[in-house]
């Protein structure tokens, strides 16, 4: 069984989903680290972004995934050779390509607008060129099920013209979403028969049933299984892995994803490269998935765990909650407590005093998962070992527009043992304003600083009161070897983003001093 | 075939849900109107707010729907008329009652601590009580699934308890959302032969495939299904009725709810009435669920839009949309301008010209998926026919930090006419200082302004620089019947949430002159 991820592909569809180039890095080694077989990275011909993202890629050898480039067949009426989407996918720099083409008779004569036997040749001649080029080929079977609804043997001739000039996997699309678990049932039996072992599956939940599809065709004799992280996509998205792999795991029996208990984590990071705020409800990932609210179910789990959870929720890295009276996951908590003292014990009384702290920061809005160093630097001063490097007296920031143009500045006045600088600075912006004055008046004391370099920065706002709510910004930084990962909370946004900017100023000088 | 809604009820016990009185009776309303067959209003022995709700329905005639109060089977060792929970349901103001009892014998010994031949006589005894007080009584079988799979003979034993007794539907629960349809295939199929023609089903999301088990069960045989608008419920929430419905009437061809076409607002109303964010992923009734993006989907669905889409989005009262971007091309963009203009032909330059822009704007960083309103006032722009309601002059923003508070201060002069206006106001963070300023000026003017309010307000970078990069501000107001979606972009993160902000107010008084 093969997990086939295209969040970076598919999943971009989706409304309000974006991903840059260097996101797409991130989450490709996230990804691949978790225990993905495929990871379809995105289109190389159809943008320049993507063209760039498979040069990157070109020769990086990943643990565990392979990569994949997507693509359609050739035009209409070209050459295979001669076109120019499939040359791209041909020198793509990775050694696996999906490409698709259309399998239901109706959107070959109404949208391509041209013969049967034309597509048939299309279909054949791309994979024939992609496999000569010394491709590993996907053949995506667009509208497969309707297809084959309407007009099953040239459904099937369509996958025969695929396999029969060497694509590896057949993988059976119901791009619209429209199907039921029992139509997939039956055709996938159906094709199974006569492809046997290299039959793929690729759900779209526009009836709410992707996840379930998905399943059906595995029991059928699927043996790749398509989805997205979160299930991000197109219009209602494609099936959501989270639920396909520990459905697949923890229900079926098929060993298929070695870090299981990563799961949670990896929603939460792919929801917050995407800056979507997660869904808390969603099956084994979400925050709510194993938080009980009515009396009688917390009394049942307190007795035992399995009168009111179908898995255990440490299985997929998620945790047990109760809404009335919240118990912190420890567990989660102690390595990072370790990373600044080692010496403490699990039953220290000062691990229930940050559980505490951290429940609190959390009420107020404060999330830690990509933001570890701020957290780190909250258990130090817990535990009475922060030291500050600078002390800062006072700021000041200024926006105006005159002339439709809007200036800001910021005046910073800092103290290091005696002495104390004065300094100011421009920016676009009150934050970069802050930033450009912090970094210039402490490389004065601190030579080093001129090393440190924002890379990221994130606002996101944490309730719903419209711009008087709290927001929460991250800030990712380096020196060239670390990143840093800091977070600030606050209603004002320039308060929330100094922050975490001088949390990340020093978490720096911690590991620069 | 029944639809069973329990919104107010299970769907309640959803994380962050709360209904009050009158949001119940609202909602019963609404639900009468559509056509729910069965409406679960609460449990009237366990809190005051359903006891008075059952009072208040009593001897009121709704349309389509019978109200059902929900409960338990006596305490153990207790006598049925003496019990005060059924003593309850036995006076509630309605002909119908569901009470639960439990169908897994771990949980009759691990957490009720009590024979399973007790258990058998708390369910018929508690069945025949409320039967003899004249009510239509549905046994739900909670864990029944479990339970089944654990103890097969006992399960159906606690069935055969209340059938005997007087029950009219035996309702088998998956409480803990674990089972996949497979196992709710083959359960319901034996529960259905030796129980014909009264066999509910209940089912939990946890597992992601709470759709696809309400529609197995149908297919096996049950005649009633129970689930939430939405999707509401405890942890990952209950099967949502606005996939199970549709996929029932439109894909199975069960007659079962006669306004399906009111399913979109309907899904709305509850959102709004939880006072919920809408998942605009929602299969049918999500925003998203017709909108696409990809310009081969939107060339596709132009040309026939059974292409891509699996049901007509007018049959369950959604609409179809496409996400304005230069990717999409100039089908997607056609409506809009007609928005605005609907004499301007396909063919006509400006649409190249406007089409030019929005790739130009595109490349600055801005995107309108979410911001329809800020593309159609920039349509107005490119057609001359944008008119300014008001002319600001200068802003001036100031954030001080004395003593660790952040202070921040807006000033704010404004023309309209001949009258020139100057205010200042105080807020959380710059934007929120010049939202409050902006509308305190223009209320003089425009007194309608005050109906507008702030709902959502986000901040995305758009490139990789630091802080330096330039940020895209969405902002969604509403004036309480439409809501505005702007966009801003700029380096400056006050200068970009500040255009976001007065599109705002051009959108709402272009709407409310």
């Amino acid at each position: 069984m093969y997990i086939y991820d295209t969040t970076l592909r598919d999943g971009a569809q989706g409304q309000s989903v974006t991903f840059s180039l260097q996101d797409k890095e991130q989450l490709i080694r996230r990804l691949d680290e978790v225990g993905m077989h495929f990871i379809e990275a995105g289109n190389p011909a159809s943008n320049p972004r993507d063209a760039e993202l498979f040069e990157r890629m070109r020769g990086v050898r990943l643990k565990n995934a392979q990569l994949v480039a997507f693509g359609s067949t050739r035009r209409v009426g070209a050459r295979a050779h001669e076109d120019a989407g499939l040359n791209v996918l041909a020198n793509a720099g990775c050694t696996h390509v999906a490409i698709f083409g259309k399998s239901w008779d109706f959107h070959v004569t109404g949208v391509l607008r041209t013969t049967l036997q034309e597509n048939l040749n299309m279909i054949s001649e791309s994979v024939r060129f992609l496999v000569s080029a010394g491709k590993t080929v996907f053949f995506d079977a667009e509208h497969f099920f309707d297809g084959y609804a309407a007009n099953p043997r040239y459904a099937m001739e369509t996958l025969r013209a695929a396999r029969d000039a060497g694509a590896s996997y057949l993988v059976l699309c119901d791009t619209n979403g429209g199907r039921l678990p029992e139509d997939v049932r039956n055709t996938v039996k159906n094709v199974e028969m006569e492809f046997p072992g290299c039959v793929g599956i690729h759900c779209h939940n526009d009836s709410g049933v992707a996840v379930a599809c998905s399943l059906t065709a595995v029991r059928m004799g699927a043996v790749l299984v398509q989805g997205t992280v979160n299930g991000l996509g197109e219009r209602c998205g494609n099936a959501d892995l989270c639920c396909v792999i520990p459905n697949l795991v923890l229900k079926m029996g098929v060993d298929c994803f070695p870090h299981l208990s990563e799961l949670t984590s990896l929603s939460h990071f792919v929801s917050s490269v995407a800056n979507l705020s997660v869904d808390s409800r969603m099956p084994y990932v979400g925050r709510s998935a194993f938080t009980h609210k009515g009396g009688m179910h917390i009394d049942g789990v307190m007795k035992n765990a399995r009168t009111f959870e179908h898995i255990s929720p440490a299985a997929v890295g998620n945790e047990r909650a109760f809404v009335v009276s919240d118990l912190a996951g420890r567990n989660s908590i102690l390595p990072l407590i370790h990373a600044v003292d080692p010496s403490i014990g699990r039953d220290d009384p000062i691990v229930d005093h940050i559980c505490g702290k951290l429940k609190q920061m959390e009420f107020e809005g404060y999330q830690f998962e990509d933001a570890e160093d701020s957290f780190k630097l909250m258990v130090r001063r817990q535990l009475g070992k922060y030291r500050s490097f600078y002390e800062v007296l006072d700021f000041q920031v200024f926006c105006q527009r005159p002339d439709d143009v809007t200036c800001t500045l910021a005046t910073l006045k800092v103290r290091v043992g005696n002495k104390v600088e004065l300094t100011a600075a421009e920016g676009d912006g009150p934050v970069n304003a802050l930033d450009f004055a912090l970094r210039r008046v402490l490389t004065i004391f601190y030579p080093q600083v001129e090393k440190l370099r924002l890379v990221d920065f994130k606002v996101r706002v944490v309730d719903d009161g419209g711009t008087a709510s709290r927001v929460r910004v991250y800030i990712r930084s380096t020196d060239g070897e670390h990143t840093f990962g800091t977070v600030g909370v606050s209603p004002n946004v320039v308060q929330a983003a100094w922050a975490a900017l001088t949390d990340s100023i020093d978490a720096f000088l911690l590991c620069n001093p």
